[in-house]
């Protein structure tokens, strides 16, 4: 399956190059924040926000410290998605977790570092109007907060979603699908061209139909990956007991809408950038395709 | 003893009438970050924050945006501060601590939400050109990352001071004084005076210095106050192991250096806005003399 490794390439080697600490003191504290920020994976996010910049006609490498920040942020959510007061995970991407390399106190501390460390990445290094760069970052805060992943990851311990399918969808809406469709209309904010990211535009619904997709595929693979493939336990949704599609409407019925959720997505895509988004094309099937 | 009480007034009602949750099944969430961020106290960042605006000329509630965000972050912090992982404290402001309350999971998720909930009422509300609101975002990023609160509070729980005073110093200028001193940091920057608030200025110097004073007086009240003045059991960074300025230097010179923090803090703020700037010298009063 073909997947633009080559901006994936710039990513990684932008975020090996990051550093975050000027006190030596809290030199270990960097060590932790950037054993799981350079855990390898995708980089699904920042990726998706280089191709945004591409298919929008802007310099991909201009927006890297965004695209980066999306990464520290995902990295963020993952060290305290794992703790055991939340999730209580031990492997992620193959590696001990956070806490279990480096104790509770120092991953709490590296996610709350993370979070900050991609703030300030952002506003200082983020080119653009200072409009632009606010209006971006605005939407990273909005996107993180109550009515986005930590609001979504709430419902989610809580297991407060009911079983219907528009309770489903928004939950992963907010928990999953924010993040990813903020990498791609922060990068559309940052350049200026708001109008072409609302939530009604072409760029918007797809945006937001891949924040979905990548959802249902998520927890498909989570039944049906390989320990190997995932990097952690097979199974760890149904241990938890969480609502998930596949436990609401089974395997055959999730990858359906799956493909019904692809389908939409590039549909989406094509009214957007019309012929001239390989790149996001091919991350919109990799999304869909993909085995971890 | 005085202290400008109208300004926070100001605080609390603005803190009382902000809502988060646009989500009925995150409200749970709303709850728990309203229960911490509403237990009262002096509000001294945002109070600072607002008489730095007074001593500069601009309209305090213009900034109550900036003011609350100091808030919503220094609760953040103590509720992270007092996880089980950490500090694990169950009394705060004479109440249950948040995790206490409400569960270890859904505090560390009040934390970050809260921390998040701050960047997007600056991004959203805050007044002023573009480019200011973003430095003063910056300095808030900065200065609650890896090179200031979390940080700090990495070496703190690591235990990494070495016995020596400037290390001691420079672990609460992280942990402490930074968030302090950007109360009246940032105010300046988001009214476009930046040169005011230079480390190097007096104004600069009258933060850095407030944030050491601030420290100190903590220590010693922590030995000193009783439960009821305090809102938590006493002496527990002695219980903790914690190097403090009462641990290192005894009480009798802790009080010594209080009071010449006290002089220049006083002394920074006399250059900084000579003769207009009561509510400031009432607030560096405070912070030496307070009980609590």
């Amino acid at each position: 399956m073909s997947y633009p490794d080559h901006l994936r390439d710039e990513v990684e080697s932008y975020l090996e190059d990051l550093r975050f600490s000027a006190e030596p003191a809290a030199d270990g504290l960097e060590e932790a924040m950037r054993y799981s920020l350079l855990a390898g994976g995708k980089r699904v996010r920042p990726v998706l926000a280089l191709a945004t910049a591409n298919a929008i006609g802007v310099d991909p490498r201009t927006v890297l410290p965004l695209a980066a920040a999306l990464e520290l942020i995902h990295t963020y959510s993952l060290i305290h998605d794992d703790l055991p007061a939340m999730d209580d995970d031990d492997l992620r991407r193959g590696r001990p977790t956070c806490h279990v390399q480096f104790g509770e106190d120092v991953a709490i501390l590296a996610g709350d570092g993370l979070y900050a460390e991609a703030f300030r990445l952002v506003l200082e290094k983020q080119q653009g109007l200072p409009a632009d760069v606010l209006a971006a970052v605005c939407e990273l805060a909005a996107a993180t907060g109550v009515n986005g992943m930590v609001g979504g990851q709430y419902i989610d311990v809580k297991g407060l979603v009911e079983s219907g399918a528009t309770t489903l969808r928004r939950l992963h809406a907010l928990k999953t699908g924010r993040l990813i469709a903020a990498s791609v209309e922060c990068v559309v904010l940052v350049s200026g061209r708001e109008k072409l990211g609302s939530r009604l535009s072409p760029f918007g619904q797809f945006a937001a139909e891949l924040g979905v997709l990548f959802q249902i595929v998520d927890d498909i693979l989570d039944v049906t990956g390989t320990e190997e493939d995932l990097g952690k336990p097979q199974g760890s949704d149904e241990r938890h007991g969480k609502l998930t599609y596949v436990s609401q409407y089974g395997l055959e019925r999730a990858r359906e809408l799956a493909a019904e959720s692809h389908r939409h997505a590039r549909t989406a895509l094509a009214a957007a950038v019309p012929g001239q988004a390989d790149e996001l094309e091919q991350i919109t099937d990799f999304i869909a395709t993909r085995s971890s």
